[in-house]
């Protein structure tokens, strides 16, 4: 490879890992990175917040759905992640009987590792806010506010989504 | 390979068989297989229908995806399928104000293919029924059925669903 081929090349790979940084957001105050590629998980449920307007996608990378399919999910596996994508509820254009995604609220992740997050009942809390996904939360304190709203369901492992059934 | 070996290999390729055909539906009257590995598609939209209490995934195959995530869907590109997975609507146990996924009612699917399915605006409609997976329809003329339905979205390719916006 010529000089000039080899200054060509480190500008492009610069070029290309700046645009990648670029699109990563931040990660959120208690640590945690958001997982690649979430938009392509498979999907475990579905739900329509009545309270606060919202209607959500729940998907799970590989660990979760496995565990969601073989009906193991009490305790879900360490290394399962439940992503939950969360938009305003809004009625169809065509059939206003059907409540569907308006505008993106955000999207929030459940990691579990039971070691690593056992001061939060084994699961690490993520949030990102808005489509340009700026990370929810002050302090590193940030999942009490999690673990508050899920103690309700702490007898099935802190998850409210059950899988949905399926053929 | 032993007259033996062979004689065991043909036995559990006939088994395998057996059991893929087992699993895979009947064809709809009009004459549509279901897509193997529907359950594993990425998800486009959801909806919760309040007029007939259901809650809804809407998936799609690659095709699908794509066109939904590059804003291409008026029309739908040939070879696209969308999935939409269809359960009775109910309320969270432990949070009453969430209405997520009951019984599971049927999945239904329709293939974009204009010149094979020109007669109905493009699509191939197909549904099975419940999870023992029945095909919906009495004839052949099952479509006109759904043409029907649809014909308020004749203006956006005859599809309800306008792809969830994600960041």
């Amino acid at each position: 490879m010529s000089q000039r081929s080899k200054i060509v090349l480190a500008l492009v790979l610069a070029v290309c890992a700046g645009a990648a940084n670029a699109a990563k957001p931040a990660p959120t105050p208690n640590g945690i990175e958001m997982p690649e590629g979430y938009k392509n998980w498979r999907i475990i449920g579905v739900a329509h917040r009545t309270d606060n307007n919202t209607v959500r996608a729940i998907l799970g990378n590989d660990a979760a759905v496995a565990a969601a399919r073989a009906g193991k999910t009490n305790p879900w596996p360490d290394g399962a992640i439940l992503a939950k994508l969360v938009w305003k509820a809004t009625a169809n254009k065509h059939w206003d009987k059907a409540i569907v995604p308006g505008d993106f609220v955000h999207a929030e992740f459940m990691h579990k590792d039971s070691k690593k997050y056992a001061s939060t009942g084994g699961w690490g809390y993520a949030r990102w806010v808005g489509m340009d996904q700026k990370p929810y939360g002050k302090d590193a304190n940030v999942a009490q506010e999690c673990v508050a709203c899920h103690t309700p369901v702490k007898s099935q492992d802190w998850v409210f989504t059950q899988p949905a059934v399926m053929p």
